[in-house]
């Protein structure tokens, strides 16, 4: 068994403590100077305000300054920081990662570097590099496909992809994750996932306006309640997916398993990207739909805003033509710029047909 | 403008009757001898009970014994049957069919004749013949992807796939039936989009299982609710329908677009195929659950069973290995056969990747 140190002791962090620790491995869960609460609930009484679980016998919680020992002392990471984190925690374990070291990344996101779109695992190598880590041969595995943390640590059956640039490291780090009820199918398609994870938050907004769209036409949830044009909008979404996974050099077909279909499916299934999406499809405006989620961070319009920049710089460099992506350009216009205006649906699925 | 025939008029084939009368066409909707009193409700109200709303004005409704001089007064027809009434169709309409006529189908399914899996335009071609007509030159349209009859009605936007075996006549229904909320897309992937049509139901029941486990684990519906597992068996079913389609030759990428992801979606938002699968998530058995439908037609069974023989034989054959669709004999074993079991999760997705 595997001694692991969980870095960020959020909702999702904590949650991959659960099958770490059914599997026997010891776990020790280091807060980020955002989590000194969360570290001191559970120091105190062992529960996770917001998960509102108690977390399993033998996992430890520790405040951010004890990193070096507890990290010192691990033979496997998982970072469990988001996109906006990735940086700050490669220049935090810089200095004490061992090399070889099993290493899972729970954060999901492009980031748009003015030139080109860049995975946060090559984003955290970088900065590993930059920060003058003598770590060699880590290759991090990003942890994505449906999972939500609440569900996780309930021991729900879940079914996720841990992807890798090397797919030796995907399968020896999903090895020492698997649990009963945790089944990690390892990839190398690196690019498909990461792009699919990072842009499920965008369009699982835009599957949740048209039932926002409904009620703002007078009808009750049910059967009937423009379901036809949230499958228009997922069928699309999973097509976009698809064109910006080939734009990046990966494999659409990422797009048609758990890291699209899967991680969309769930996204929608409640949460803040729905409850935001639904707002502005009740006519609320991007300022008003905002107010009304009192402070809440909202990944879709981060990343909406990187694609924005993204794909205007692709497509001046000609690289994807102006018709392309039509729902992703719907989103910005009404998400961003509060623009209203009809769903495109007739520009939808290019040629008409699928992908080859 | 055309003149079109709707053969049947039950609520997919009523709903037809909107975007062909806003596109200004002559629309007569003929009832089979199961659709009397919808047929007699029309012609004394307007009013089609099931639907719950009158019909467009202009669209007249006909009894079954009217076929002929209507079908002789048409340039075009949608047959509105079911799976089951397809040949029957066919062998009605046989006499009186012109050359070249426009024709489209809304029936699902797949036909299981004891060697293979049939596709119902070809059967309908066979029974034309078979019923010695004259007509030349007619290619089926099959009306797919996601399109609940209620929202169509009620001019929800919507957007379906029309494939047939000739680009050509796919292309010039779409140019016919195409309304502004009606985005028609054409395709001659026949073999991809009629496996997903059919398949979508028995899968949607499976991904509503996982609902009913949850309240029957004492959950409540909201963000934490089996949604997980869920998103699993959604993907899982994505990677099943593309292997059957390429199981008969088709190309699977039908499956990530509208008549898969899309009808899948949309298959999956109420109705009695989730009922049914929810109930058997909470522990009912089939005929408990069966009962508890009353006398409701479930099209999930109906495909299961067929697929069930299907790929017995497919797998006798060697043209499919027995560890292949886990899902789908999963389905069969707790649908159809009363079998308690645990998820074939780790046996999902094959050799851990998407389809090449």
């Amino acid at each position: 068994m595997a001694s692991f140190t969980i870095l960020g002791a959020g909702m999702m962090g904590t949650a991959f403590a659960w099958p770490l620790s059914d599997r026997g491995h010891t776990v020790r869960l280091v807060g980020t100077h955002l989590d000194r609460e969360l570290v001191s609930s559970i120091r105190e009484s062992g529960r996770h305000p917001k998960l509102g679980l108690s977390v399993p016998d033998g996992v430890t919680a520790h405040q951010l300054e004890e990193l070096e020992p507890v990290l010192r002392g691990s033979d496997a990471l998982v970072l469990g920081v988001s996109s906006a984190g990735v940086r700050w925690a490669a220049r935090r374990v810089a200095p004490y990662l061992a090399s070889g070291t099993p290493l899972g990344m729970v954060a999901k996101g492009l980031e748009w570097n003015g030139s080109r779109l860049e995975l946060l695992p090559d984003v955290f190598l970088e900065e590993l590099a930059a920060a003058g880590s003598a770590a060699r041969d880590v290759a991090p595995v990003a942890v994505a496909g449906p999972c939500i943390a609440g569900e996780l640590a309930r021991r729900v059956p879940t079914a996720v992809v841990l992807a890798s640039r090397s797919l030796g490291a995907a399968e020896a780090f999903a090895e020492l994750v698997r649990a009963a009820y945790y089944h990690a199918f390892s990839s190398d398609e690196l690019v498909g996932v990461e792009v699919c994870a990072a842009l499920k938050n965008a369009y699982a907004m835009g599957m949740a306006m048209p039932a926002g769209e409904h009620a703002r036409a007078g009808g009750a949830p049910g059967s009937i309640a423009f379901h036809n044009l949230e499958a228009a909008v997922f069928a699309q979404s999973i097509h976009e997916m698809q064109r910006v996974i080939r734009l990046l050099g990966g494999n659409p077909h990422s797009a048609a398993w758990l890291p699209g279909v899967g991680d969309l499916d769930v996204t929608c299934n409640g949460g803040r990207t729905g409850r935001f999406g639904e707002l502005l499809g009740r006519g609320l405006t991007p300022d008003q739909a905002r107010e009304r989620m009192a402070g809440a961070t909202l990944e879709c319009l981060e990343i909406l805003r990187s694609l924005e920049s993204a794909l205007a710089t692709y497509t001046a460099r000609g690289e994807l033509a102006e018709g392309e992506l039509p729902l992703a350009r719907h989103l910005f216009r009404r998400a961003l710029h509060g623009v209203v205006e009809d769903w495109p649906l007739s520009k939808f699925f290019g040629s008409g047909g699928p992908l080859s």
